[in-house]
C-alpha cells in the first residue's frame, strides 16, 4: 500500500477524524512551507486533532523531525515530497483586502475608527462559554460584507453570541434599524449596554442562554442574523437554526462561520446538507474570512494535548470561512429547547 | 395585500419563475441605484426574466417610468420606496481585487502578460455554442485562485470546454504537471493547438461533445477540472458531473461558476443539493468573480426579447459565483451519454 494512505488509514484510526492521502499530503506541504506548529494547521487546513496525528505518524517514520520547537522534513521526507510531486503551498491572497474581498472604505472608516477605540476595553475571551473574538478589522470587514450585499440598511438585524461585538459594530454605522444581541455572558451584555449608552447607539442587548428557545418577540422579528456556532453538526444546526427562527419570511440572509480547523470537509458535506434541508441556499463561501485573536486559555484545551511541541501560537492560526445564507420558500428554523452535550465531537480542539 | 407581494405573485405567475417581495425590493433598489436595464439586473441579482417582468409591472402601476433608454422611478415609485425604507446598494468591494480575494502577483504576472497577448487573436464567442467568455483578469484570477488552493502545483488538471482559454492560462504558468482540454468547438481546439505548439505548452487538445461519454483515459485521471456548464439542474448535473468522473479520487478539486442572472436561489438550492448527493463538499462560492465580455449575439438571445428598453449592454453585466467544490469518500460522477434539451428552462435568458 502507498505509504501516504497507510498515514491516512493509521491517523484515521487513531482519531476518528476522516483522513486521505490529500491529507497527509497537506501536512507535507504545510511543513515544506513553515516549521510551526500552528501554521502548519492553518495551511494543511485539516483538522487540528488529525494534523497533531499525521506528525506523530510522519516522525515515527523518520520523516518529520520535531527540533526543539521546530517541525522539518528529515532528508528522506524531503525525498518523499519531491517522489510524489508534493510542493510548498503558495499564496495569491489579496494584499489589501486579506483575501476577504470587501473592504473598510471611507464610508465605514469613522465608525471603524471609534469601534477600534471602544473595543480596546472588551472583556477578555473566557473557555467557560467557549469565547474567541475575530480581529476588529475583521468583524468590520463582516459589516461591509452585509452591507455590500444589502443585508443592513433600514434592516434589523439580530445577533445571536456576540464575544465578536458585532452589535456595536453594526450601530456605529448607523445603517440597520434595529440592532438585538443574545448573549449568555453578563460581562458582554453589561459592555455592549455600557458602550450603546454612551454612544447613544440604541442597542438591544439582553442577556439569554441560546440553549433555550428565543424571547417570543424576537422570533420570525429580523432581516438579518449573525452567528458563530460551536463546530458540530448538531451545534450547527441548533445554533444556526435559532438565528433562522428570528427572520420575518424567505429571502433573508443569515451570516456564520464554519472553520476547518475543527471539521473535516466530510463534516462540512453534512453540515452543508443540514442547511439545505433547513431551507436555505448558500450565496457566499468565503475561505479564512474569519481570524480569532489568540486567546488565552489555549493551555487549557484539547487541542493543546495534541500537539507534539508545546508552544503557545504567536501569530493567527484560528480562522474560518464565512458562511451567508438565504432562505427560500418552505424554510423552517428551530426554536426548541438544546439538550446534551453538543459541543463536542472527535474533529474538535478548542473546547 | 402588500404591494411587492402583489407585484411577485404576479411575476412569478407570468415568468415561472420564484419570485418574493424582496425580489421586487431588490429590483427597485437597483432602480434607485442605475438607471441602466442591464446594470439593474446585474445589482438586483435577479433572473434577467424576472427582472424583465417586475419592471413592466412597476410601470404598468406608474412606479417606474421609461424614458427613452433610461428606467427610472416616478415620484409615486420614490415615495414608495421611501416609506418601505428601501435604499439604493452601496459596494465595499475590494478595488485591489475587484472582490475576488485573489490577485495576479508577481510570480504569475509573466505568464499573463503573454496572456494578454495571445487571447487577442482568439475566435469570436459563437451563439451556435452557447459560448461567452471572461476577462483576462478573470482567466487569471481563476488561476491564481487554484494555485492558492493548492490544487495546480504537480497536479494534472482537466478542462471540459474551454472558451475562456483556461487550459492557455494554466499551461503558460508551467504549474500542472499536465493540462488537458475536452471541447466541441473546432476553431477553439485549433486555436489551443497553435498556441501551444508555439509556445510549447504541450496541452493535450482534443475535440469532444461533452454530451457524449468522456474519452476512457480521461475517466479517473485528474486532479483538479474546470468548467462552465449551462445554467439548468440537469446540465449542472451532468457537467459537473463530467468533471467529477476525470477525477483521480477523493479531495480533489472542481472549479465552476454558476449565475444569478438565469437562476433564482430556488434553483441554485437545487443545484447545490445536487452537488451534495454527487459527494462534492463546497468549499468556496465566491459572488460575482466571474464577469463575462459582452458577447455579439445579444439580439438572437431571448433575454433580448424581455427587456424594456432595447439598448445593447455597454459595461459587463453577466456574472457568475465561482464555485469550487471538493469530492469526498463515496463521490460519483458522472459518464452517461445527455439526451434531450437540458439548456433550457424558465429562468434562462441568454440561450
Ligand atoms: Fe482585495
Ligand atoms: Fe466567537
Amino acid at each position: 500500500m502507498e505509504i501516504l494512505e497507510q498515514i491516512a488509514q493509521e491517523a484515521e484510526q487513531n482519531t476518528q477524524v476522516p483522513a486521505y492521502p490529500r491529507s497527509v499530503e497537506k501536512v507535507i506541504a504545510a511543513v515544506m512551507s513553515s516549521p510551526n506548529f500552528w501554521k502548519i494547521v492553518d495551511l494543511s487546513d485539516e483538522p487540528l486533532p488529525l494534523v497533531a496525528e499525521i506528525l506523530k505518524l510522519l516522525n515515527k517514520r523518520d520523516l518529520v523531525v520535531f527540533e526543539g520547537n521546530q517541525i522539518l522534513l528529515t532528508e528522506a521526507g524531503a525525498e518523499l515530497a519531491k517522489k510524489l510531486g508534493i510542493e510548498p503551498f503558495a499564496s495569491h491572497r489579496c494584499p489589501t483586502c486579506n483575501g476577504r474581498g470587501v473592504v473598510i472604505d471611507d464610508s465605514l472608516r469613522p465608525a471603524f475608527e471609534k469601534f477600534l477605540e471602544i473595543q480596546k476595553n472588551r472583556p477578555p475571551a473566557i473557555h467557560q462559554y467557549d469565547q474567541g473574538y475575530v480581529t476588529p478589522e475583521n468583524t468590520f470587514a463582516r459589516v461591509a460584507l452585509a452591507d455590500d450585499r444589502g443585508d443592513l440598511r433600514g434592516k434589523k438585524v439580530c445577533v445571536l453570541g456576540d464575544d465578536d461585538l458585532m452589535s456595536i459594530a453594526l450601530a456605529l454605522t448607523g445603517l440597520p434599524a434595529r440592532v438585538t444581541i443574545l448573549e449568555i455572558d453578563e460581562r458582554l451584555v453589561n459592555f455592549i449596554k455600557e458602550v450603546s449608552d454612551k454612544y447613544g447607539l440604541n442597542i438591544d442587548a439582553r442577556v439569554h442562554d441560546l440553549r433555550q428557545p428565543l424571547p417570543e418577540d424576537v422570533v420570525g422579528a429580523y432581516d438579518t442574523f449573525f452567528t458563530d456556532p460551536p463546530e458540530t453538526v448538531e451545534a450547527i444546526k441548533a445554533f444556526v437554526g435559532r438565528g433562522v427562527a428570528t427572520l420575518k419570511g424567505p429571502r433573508c440572509a443569515g451570516y456564520f462561520g464554519v472553520t476547518r480547523r475543527e471539521s473535516s470537509l466530510d463534516k462540512w458535506a453534512r453540515i452543508q446538507k443540514v442547511l439545505l434541508d433547513m431551507g436555505l441556499v448558500i450565496t457566499d463561501l468565503l475561505h479564512n474570512f474569519n481570524e480569532y485573536v489568540n486567546w488565552d486559555y489555549y493551555q487549557e484545551m484539547r487541542g493543546w494535548q495534541l500537539t507534539p511541541v508545546k508552544e503557545p501560537p504567536k501569530e493567527i492560526w484560528y480562522k474560518s470561512t464565512q458562511f451567508r445564507v438565504e432562505t427560500i420558500r418552505g424554510f423552517k428554523g428551530f426554536n426548541e429547547p438544546i439538550v446534551g452535550d453538543i459541543y463536542n465531537d472527535a474533529e474538535s480542539s478548542t473546547t
